[in-house]
């Protein structure tokens, strides 16, 4: 449904890709806990990672999400731009990784960058494949000792409708039905609600990548049921769509208006197709297509790629100590 | 003033590099025609020319920008991307280039490129300088036979001041006082208050550039005054600001509710202040550093710079019929 | 054979992806015309046309090239840059390749952009898709009449076997089974042994790409006999590779002392073996992946990229007059 | 005399940035030793360091190579990219740094990278800039403990000639001339003979960049004659020149004939010209335009770039630990 670029009734017009600030919402909107998620929560020094878990086809409805588990792993401190806090937080992507699957059930890896490399905070799923240690040839081409600790990972940034002319799911199925690997790893742009998660928080998912979801709105969703093989996601929050920012000017505006007792009745009367109309008015000409992005968008980019692509050799790679992956990157 | 963001009184929180959007603004917000403000507008096919004149210190405060010629260039059809509009716009962007300043009495340019080639909404002023015919080196080094026709055109793209450590100005100021150029052509991208402007727009001007105007937000002007010549402005809006989208959706919101006779009061009671207050929050915790893009931004920004350095290359060269002068771009 | 970079005994040495040149050099070398190729000429305003016909066993032996058609475009004027020459060089391209292929029997094109976008001289393919019209979707998600006249197109660049762990024709082949194309059009920068046709030429063939061609040298081919279906091969020499330019100065070296009848004895003695001790020497450590490239090489790819894809864009669409395509260039 | 590409009597041919080449050639050409020119070397694990010094007019005549010192460091096991390897090789690079300049006689450094980013093989100077620490405008902008134990460090790449039509010293002597620095480090991509040290070496020198040195050929040198201020050059050789190849196989074919005493006296009378001639014929129509580059050099460029800058901000920051250097690259 989300498809269409309309999200669930449970969420009034909320547009974000990360479970966490889904469940974040419908609690605000009174809802204590929500029924069906589970959620965990852990500190790893200047990291905050929380597990959320959909169980339950109630929580898949309400959350907007499908079922499986969702691990957000966030860190404010990225901003400062230090390596020790990228490569911890690289660790703790590497970690969580190993939660989400077992590899060593999955010997071999297709990792796809899903975005417009083109569209700088599209771009990231690209980007992070360009940080990847690629292995599959080695195997395919030197003696096994030579690729000897490393697992055999192959990658490949298909692009987007626009540019190909091809669905994006079209392309991976493709060359996964010609390669055959165990396990397909997408990474992807995430737009969220919140502006402070943006450039500072990775999602990873057990479910794949879902229609309408991304900051290029994919078609077709990358999951189990297209690939035929696990889909694990891993994506970056790069944008909150302008929407967002003018629906929660709306909220906010409305709620301060409510505290005049004698304004209730009428401001409640305001129906949820007038805000409608108000923002497309604001947005005009654009709506769907506009994006609120840090003026910084290029060379953050740059970094959670190098993040993110970290995390991945590190989970994919025993050979490589947590401390050693960063050799590997911008190489 | 508009240096530290602050924006004059007369346009409460209004943020816009136009002339035409202030004048705008002032129109909507009562006054009829804004006193000493000339205006003057012309239709050329699908091309909108405004002239807007600022005449006076009064008008100078009113509008928030320097007393001095304006002149916008507006094509929404830009947007098809079609190579004829293309060559359109160019062209009137050259013939009002030859209106702002006597050509003949400034035989050599030197063109700035401003802005940030690694934030792809401020890469506008970079970007024209590499479509630029560039021919000082010519006059200096081949016999000026070869160079028949063609001004002497020099042109520096000189970063930022967090990628310099040196200030825009300081860059400009040194190289012009060196080469001793007769007129200097700041290009930079700018910011619009209506998201029909964006990538769509040309501004010229005999005013310069003013701190605290462009994406980039200059500390110190580039003007007649820094400079000691001449300094014509040419820029394209590529961005609305955040706060923009918020403001107006505020406005919008408060408008529909004044239509309640009942509230007119309570909410005519509501603070500037407490405007701001909200915007902060729901912008936290960038604030200023937010721009509103539409996603293509990438694509747009090359389309315009290679627009923008076309109309300056005809309005350089006479050497260049105007029908000749995109065989220059891309080279 | 020239998979494993050994070139065939027929042309003891020469490294060249053209045609055009393996007879040249046959020619040289004694034959006056080689023995089953057939071959023709026109001149086309700047450009010169070569038609080189293979046509058996024999002659895709002394050749080196398989059996099949291979179309030379020539122009040295595409050094100055005009897009006027640009344009003309298109329009043989288009109308060449309308030769090749009769277009109406395939109505769905997959092009694919062989090499490596991250080393200039070999990223010509890559560049090719970045400025093809793509039409596919339009044809999947509009009303017909809208991509009226357009052919279906798509495109890909699979990238190079080091930065995905896939073989090039791996890739080609998975997305191909996928999506069924009636033909595929590969893009490739090519290596020349003549520095004056480098950058200026494009080469046509309905070949294929054969393994060990291009700068990229490929292990596996991308033809008919991989694929299924037709591929018609579209080249830019792009380099000449070092061994080439010293294996001219021995020749030219050996051909001056010739004339010396006393030393003709001596000299013919000298083996082959020797020479080729001799460049290995001087080529040390790199030999094999040395390439030479003007040092314009990067600007000179755009500019070669544009013009072969105008060229596809022309012989794709009827609805494209031959005036009009390069409106589509850039966008 | 370099500068109209002429190199000098005593190097027949030799095309080299190296003093450490230079060097070696005539020592080749039978002189043990030469006169006024003093050697040290050291070997720092996988690094090899060699200071040369010019000391008398002699030796500058000799060694095409002004007066002063030229320290180079090699590092063959760069071509692994380790990061490991990489980190020392900038230590040994700030090491050096600080050998040839007292730095704390000179607190505030401008950094120029010189080179065209449009040309890989040229791109070095820029892309140091890139990865650069800069500090210049925290002293100017923060209190001075902000930028506590950071050298006051500015940048810029002032590009070429083509694309400014500003002789590239210009800019930076107008620059310089308005933010007084101490001193100018100038970094540059340069040609080698041999082309086992091609993005594997680094030279320093006391003696800034001369007229007809580096890839891109100046015209104009950037040392203490021209800037006032002490300059620094630090190069990395990119590209061998195609003349250097052709020569070295005519030398070594030349060598191998000589071995036939019968042929010695006629080989000999071969004049200088003849081989000249020779070679223009094999590299038409270029000839002092083609580099020999290895395939990878786009890859290999970006890592030396983050070398030497890693070195420089050691170097130029006691703040920063050896060991923490990287922690700024790529950032």
């Amino acid at each position: 449904m989300a498809a269409d670029g309309e999200p669930p009734a449970g969420l009034a017009g909320i547009r974000t890709d990360l479970a966490l600030e889904a469940r974040e919402f419908l609690q605000v909107s009174g809802a204590r806990e929500v029924p069906g998620v589970g959620v965990e929560e852990e500190q790893v020094g200047p990291v905050k990672v929380t597990r959320v878990h959909i169980l339950t086809a109630e929580a898949e409805r309400l959350m907007g999400k499908s079922r499986g588990r969702y691990i957000t792993v966030e860190c404010r401190a990225l901003r400062e731009r230090s390596r020790e806090v990228e490569e911890q937080v690289s660790s703790v992507v590497a970690r969580e990784l190993r939660r989400l699957l077992d590899w060593s059930q999955h010997p071999s890896v297709f990792v796809v960058g899903l975005g417009n490399w083109n569209a700088t905070p599209d771009a990231l799923g690209p980007r992070v494949v360009d940080n990847l240690l690629i292995t599959r040839h080695l195997h395919t081409y030197a003696p096994s000792e030579l690729a000897g600790g490393l697992r055999s990972v192959c990658a490949l940034a298909p692009g987007v409708l626009g540019l190909t002319g091809i669905e994006t799911w079209e392309i991976i199925k493709g060359v996964a039905d010609k390669i055959r690997p165990h396990v397909v790893v997408a990474a992807d742009a995430l737009a969220a609600r919140n502006l402070d998660r943006v450039m500072t928080t990775v999602q990873l998912a057990d479910t794949g990548i879902h229609p309408g979801s991304g900051v290029g709105n994919r078609r077709v969703g990358i999951t189990q049921a297209t690939m035929g093989i696990p889909v694990i996601a891993v994506g970056v929050p790069s944008v909150v769509h302008a929407v967002t920012v003018a629906q929660d000017t709306i909220s906010l505006l409305l709620d301060q208006l409510r505290q005049h007792a004698s304004l209730l009745q009428i401001v409640s009367q305001m129906e949820e197709v007038e805000k409608q109309e108000l923002i497309k008015e604001v947005l005009h000409p654009y709506v769907g297509d506009l994006m609120v992005t840090p003026k910084e968008v290029d060379v953050q980019i740059d970094q959670m790629a190098r993040v993110v692509a970290d995390g991945l050799n590190m989970a994919f790679h025993e050979a490589i100590g947590e401390e050693r992956a960063p050799h590997y990157t911008g190489v």
